[in-house]
């Protein structure tokens, strides 16, 4: 048993999709969740300075005690997740590994998209962590972060997005869809209906809660405790207020105060 | 005479128009352009975050003994200007008095209308500079930026998002419009399109150009030399591939190589 916190990051909010699906897996474990809102976005950074928010968010994670953390956020478990795992003493999980895996169990005709930020892509996480014998395709999504933020996720610019990313992959015999970035679930119907309804769609917030689940058992670490559901703790690097309000937006559900943390 | 270079500096690769404006006015200066791309886009973050970012950049371009510092970003200049002033030495001139100062010389009807960041429109920092008997309005256009960043300033996309924005505004008698974002002047034929002919079109890059060489001129501070154009370094705080590539995409020149320099 072990009564400390989970801790999962994000580089701001998209990563509270996957807050809520441990709290949905895991009730009553404690979880402390940070948005690096000061340094959002990071999916147009580069790998140096991903790897240096992250490993800084990992250590103020660790010194909360935690006793796994998740990086929610793909761009940062795609340049960052190994570096991470060396600075910090915790179990480290990231997005990427979980949500390949899911993809590869559930493709047909081993034909997989995954959609992403400008950097994830560029990284190859994905296909390195698919077997070769996968065909892989990838796409990035810059506008889709943006417009999801500003709440555009209904109208014709968000359907136009779509349409300029993703209709030259029509007719590409894809049957498997991974979406690359903690945003994207928010327009999952959108996508799934310019992909038709046999095209499969991966979220790695699911796959990722479902790992971080095995893991707690498999080192017998869940709480030992009652029925109450965990404390919930969360923590921004920039404007409370701002963060607040997008992450109602996101998660369309009350959150606690939120904490500023300049790292 | 002063033979020490003039610094500007912004969030990322807008504030490259204000630059080329600079080197337009004032041929055989030498320039310092600091380029935020790690913590890039401000628009959307606090001002105790923008502040803290400015004044680092302020003072590195200070250990580099600039003249003068020219705050390309608006964000930047609306949360952070008198902080900035504060924290170094040398001159700093900020875009947003004199973008009202045109604006307001520009205006028959006394009819203004500001587009910005949202952090930019929040801080009121326009109408606060502009007097009392101009009506002014504003709009945050937080698409445009990862529009203009993408490339995307051509097409459906663009042309919707400015409807979005800028529709509900019509038959508001506006004559005159500040693009209050360094981004914004590369989709001006757009705007003025949208606008319609007879609005006037203040873009702060001309403006602060013009002021910084009154500045200059007032303090008998030109560089004293031959009639060779002045050096130009640029630093970014992330990585320069991204950079120099958008930027081509932005100013459509040759650049020197970008350095890297984190803060």
């Amino acid at each position: 048993m072990n009564n400390n916190p989970i801790g999962i990051f994000d580089s701001g909010l998209g990563g509270l999709t996957i807050l809520k699906q441990v709290r949905a897996l895991m009730p009553r474990e404690d979880l402390i969740y940070f948005g690096d809102s000061a340094h959002v976005p990071y999916g147009s950074k580069s790998k140096q300075t991903v790897m240096e928010y992250s490993i800084n968010i990992a250590k103020f994670l660790e010194a909360k005690k935690v006793k796994l953390i998740l990086i929610a956020c793909n761009t940062a478990s795609a340049l960052a997740l190994p570096a991470v795992q060396r600075a910090v003493k915790v179990p480290v999980l990231g997005v990427i590994t979980p949500g390949a895996k899911a993809a590869a169990k559930k493709t047909i005709n081993k034909k997989i998209l995954v959609l992403g930020t400008e950097s994830t892509v560029k990284s190859n996480a994905y296909p390195k962590a698919m077997a070769k014998a996968l065909s892989v395709k990838q796409q990035a999504c810059p506008l889709f972060v943006p417009l999801i933020e500003e709440g555009l996720t209904d109208g014709k610019i968000i359907d136009l997005a779509i349409k300029h990313y993703l209709e030259p992959l029509k007719n590409t015999g894809i049957d498997t869809v991974i979406l690359g970035c903690t945003h994207y679930p928010v327009i999952k119907k959108k996508l799934q209906r310019q992909f038709g309804a046999k095209v499969r769609l991966v979220d790695s917030a699911t796959e990722i809660a479902a790992e971080a689940r095995a893991l707690l058992s498999s080192k017998k670490a869940f709480k030992n405790c009652g029925k109450a559901t965990g404390k919930l703790q969360i923590y921004a690097s920039d404007s409370p207020e701002r963060f607040s309000k997008l992450a109602a937006r996101i998660i369309g559900g009350k959150l606690p105060k939120v904490k500023v943390c300049r790292l």
